[in-house]
């Protein structure tokens, strides 16, 4: 029996045009002979609705547009992931559209609800396995987590007789290293039921998430067959040929080879995050601040692969604290890119509030305030701009700093979408020498990553100053962020004590700053998004 | 049985101050011969910890404080709320402190995933009823949501014999007319069980939170005996008394008399959630701009009213669009208020930004970037004082404009905390007239309530430029936020098809908005915040 996935990327709310999107592909997969074409999760609403599930005509339009696309794919048996609700209660089900109808429904049994996932706030679980026997195959129809309790999953299927293949439709949010991950969940169910497996994987950037595609499949031995291309759209496509008590499957699409570069995927979620952020919104251009520093070179890199070069604006709005050596790396960078460069410079303004305010008694111009000034009148430049030319401002805070805090409200901060808020400052390095090394040339200057990092905002100042080394707050911060340790755990593993109390008051101390931050791309098992909700007043101690 | 409610405010995180508090408690009902004692739900880590959760070490620390609690608290069988893991699960427990240590725990059954709760994320249901026999009476303790399905409750304690009294340790938030709800949820549970009812309610601020208090005792016959103080600690007595088959209630605490004026429990959850946001977050002192319009001088009469008008200084920050008759009428309400007053004046920063931006090709001083760049300056001014002075910045936005995105963004949404996010705006203006009223004078002059609301960021500029009249533009916001009406049904119940389409539209359009704005104090069943999550990327549009 010939399978398609189909890998396509969703918009969320987007009902006709996801439905436009799997109509197309139908129509190529019937090209290409398909007999069974699969969808990911929630294709028709896209992943995830949040809290649209709540308006009951959402519902009915979900349903509405499932039923046209039934009448519309007659001629191949298609599953299609939708919102249901059914007697005032709401799944998340996967729909068998055959002849023209909706002939069968599947409600997902597992519903996550820890990390990015709330789906017990809107689903209530299915109970019952549904097995469609189709084409002399009898397939078992899942959604996403249902395969990821591989014990759950065979008691599950424990009557419902031989399987020869299990459908995933998924809407699996990325993180680095998460396909190893996907691949051997694909290969223990394979092997626990003893059945191939089509799973097929959404594609596309919503908000924070990034979903990476990377469909599979698996034969009843648990060999992957093969991988569908990464963070683009793809129509996968098998034969699964079931017989001798194992089921064999062929493979009718170029399967992708692993990439041995682990770099390489976090670079195209974070140019498929940009981009999709920016069409989905409706922003042909995007605009940002470039300091001559790694982290704003870095991120219009990204932008410029994203969205092409000619979209991008690069603002340079230079104070007297800033070198001419960064301002020419700032201009060096967009001319490299081939993107817009504008200057406009600040310290006018900075004087003329400076005057202002110095009739407030207690006014100071050498501290945190008049440095947190400067880079409020850039994010006030950028936003004029913003609103001004209908451009989107991308930040370029990384993860390490936005941590921390060591970060302007309303400044540094101000914009739409945080390109490498999950990227950690030595990750930073890392994706800037991967960006020269892939373009084969010297995008972003051996200058802006050799130089000590420094926000400029007082004659000499160093990030150090205020931060440890960023090879050690790294460290620490993923243990305490992403690990969730302690920081007697994070001592006793050999951090100095002092740097790693400092650093875990400053994160809990910033938690309002990163309340009111843009949304970024998620990168890691813990970005600061929807897996990481910490209240803002919290005078919590670790008491060890 | 003499039953102590020891409602009090505890502190998230705070986990020594929230013992201090149960344990001065303790003390106060010893002297007064209370026998049972029982404190809200989650009291040791406070309500809701959120990821708190996720550290072991924060659980490990909440069992060591309760430890010692236990054997603080020798001399009173004492409940208390508090997170407990147990074999790899957490649980939302309620601890039974008697000589001396644990005697008992019980797990909450009902686990609320809903609106502002996300307890699935964290916590294990239990299914064991704990009755706890005590002094001759059976007592069923009960967590918050427990006795929400009385249907269920009943089902629950269908097989625990006799009960004489249901305590339930609570931590119900606030919204105007919730006490109602709550009154009918304990009588029928009275009424259901056949026994008395101990209802003991968190209070305080928490981030958007409010917990109002008004813990209850009901009677057998579900008459509700009295009622504790709302929006403030208290220490509720009755004696509960069984016999002749129904169980006595004999108040031993004042009752407070319920309110007539529905608007008295809005100002006070505005006061509470304001005084309890700057306290616990270290701020003395606040700041915020004064305009001379309703939002922003009804804010500084509730800054004034939480933390003394000492502590709240106001700024007007004129251009050359306020008109003499506004700035004049910042003035008196900063004097009515008794509350500093600061002019900073924005003019000659305006030109200098405008004078740098005509570098730009396609600046406009005439249009929207210009009028949100005014919006901007006032926004940098405040957040400079705010880290200069260490004052927290307060921002008057309502809820109307909160919806449809009438503000700017780093501009009137600057600041730490948003005193009336939750308040429409016709609402706005009951309150500025409760205000008036209460104080026996005019503290906010009658030209502020009368003149027609404008922005002032151009010439004769006026909110019914760019949006319907308050009136219709509430009425539509409460049917389509807080009801998920869909704009048929909005249209079939008489309102006009154009303007409905249009504030829906505006209110889908400024999610980016709301996503970066400060967490403001909750006063209706669904307010921007925990309890609205919507995508930003979303292009659902009502198909009907």
């Amino acid at each position: 029996m010939r399978i398609g996935l189909g890998q396509f990327n969703a918009v969320v709310g987007d009902l006709r045009g996801n439905a436009a999107k799997i109509h197309k592909m139908y129509q190529q997969a019937l090209e290409r002979s398909v007999e069974l074409l699969v969808f990911p999760e929630l294709a028709v609403s896209g992943y995830p609705p949040e809290d649209l599930l709540h308006k009951k005509y959402f519902l009915e339009d979900c349903r509405r547009v499932l039923e046209k696309l039934a009448s519309d794919c007659k001629k191949i048996t298609t599953v299609v992931g939708c919102p249901l609700s059914d007697n005032g209660n709401i799944f998340n089900s996967a729909a068998v559209l055959q002849n023209g109808s909706i002939s069968s429904v599947y409600h997902k049994a597992q519903l996550p609800n820890y990390g990015v996932f709330d789906e017990q706030r809107y689903f209530q679980p299915g109970s019952c396995p549904l097995i469609l026997k189709t084409s002399g195959l009898n397939i078992a129809v899942t959604v996403c987590r249902d395969i990821w309790d591989i014990e759950w999953l065979s008691e599950f299927f424990a009557d419902s007789g031989k399987i020869d293949l299990l459908a995933n439709i998924s809407a699996s949010p990325f993180y680095a290293g998460k396909q190893g991950d996907r691949e051997q969940i694909v290969i223990a169910s394979a092997r626990k039921i003893g059945c191939a497996v089509g799973y097929c994987n959404l594609v596309g950037g919503q908000d924070e998430l990034i979903f990476d595609g990377r469909s599979m499949f698996a034969d009843s031995e648990g060999r992957i067959a093969g991988i569908a291309q990464g963070f683009v759209e793809d129509l996968f496509i098998a034969d699964v040929v079931p017989g001798d008590g194992s089921v064999k499957v062929r493979l009718l699409s170029p399967s992708v080879p692993i990439s041995d570069e682990p770099l390489e995927e976090i670079y195209q979620a974070l140019v498929l995050g940009t981009r999709d952020y920016a069409r989905k919104n409706g922003f042909q251009k995007v605009l940002l601040g470039l300091s001559g520093g790694i982290d704003s070179s870095l991120s219009a890199a990204i932008a410029a692969a994203a969205l092409g070069a000619e979209n991008v604006t690069g603002i340079t709005m230079p104070s007297r604290f800033n070198s001419p050596e960064t301002i020419n790396d700032a201009k060096k960078v967009a001319d490299n890119l081939g993107i817009k460069f504008l200057t406009v410079p600040i310290e006018p303004i900075l004087k003329e509030f400076d005057k202002e305010l110095r009739a407030v008694k207690g006014w100071d111009n050498q501290g945190i305030a008049y440095e947190n000034l400067q880079a409020r009148i850039r994010g006030t430049i950028l936003m004029s701009l913003s609103n001004q030319l209908g451009a989107l401002v991308l930040t370029s805070g990384n993860k390490s700093e936005t941590a921390v805090g060591y970060t302007t409200l309303y400044g540094d901060t101000a914009g739409g979408f945080a390109v490498i808020k999950d990227v950690m400052k030595t990750v930073v390095y890392s994706l800037a020498e991967y960006v020269n090394m892939t373009n084969g040339r010297q995008i972003i200057p051996e200058a802006v990553i050799n130089r000590a990092p420094t926000a400029e905002l007082r004659p000499g100042q160093k990030d150090t100053d205020t931060l440890p080394e960023y090879d050690l707050l790294d460290k620490i911060l993923s243990g305490y962020v992403e690990e969730d340790k302690s920081a007697q755990e994070l001592i006793e593993s050999g951090l100095p004590a002092d740097t790693v109390r400092r650093v875990i008051t400053m994160v809990d101390q910033n938690e309002y700053k990163r309340r009111q931050s843009p949304p970024g791309i998620k990168i890691t098992q813990r970005a600061f998004g929807k897996d990481w909700r910490l209240p803002i007043t919290n005078r919590y101690k670790d008491m060890s």
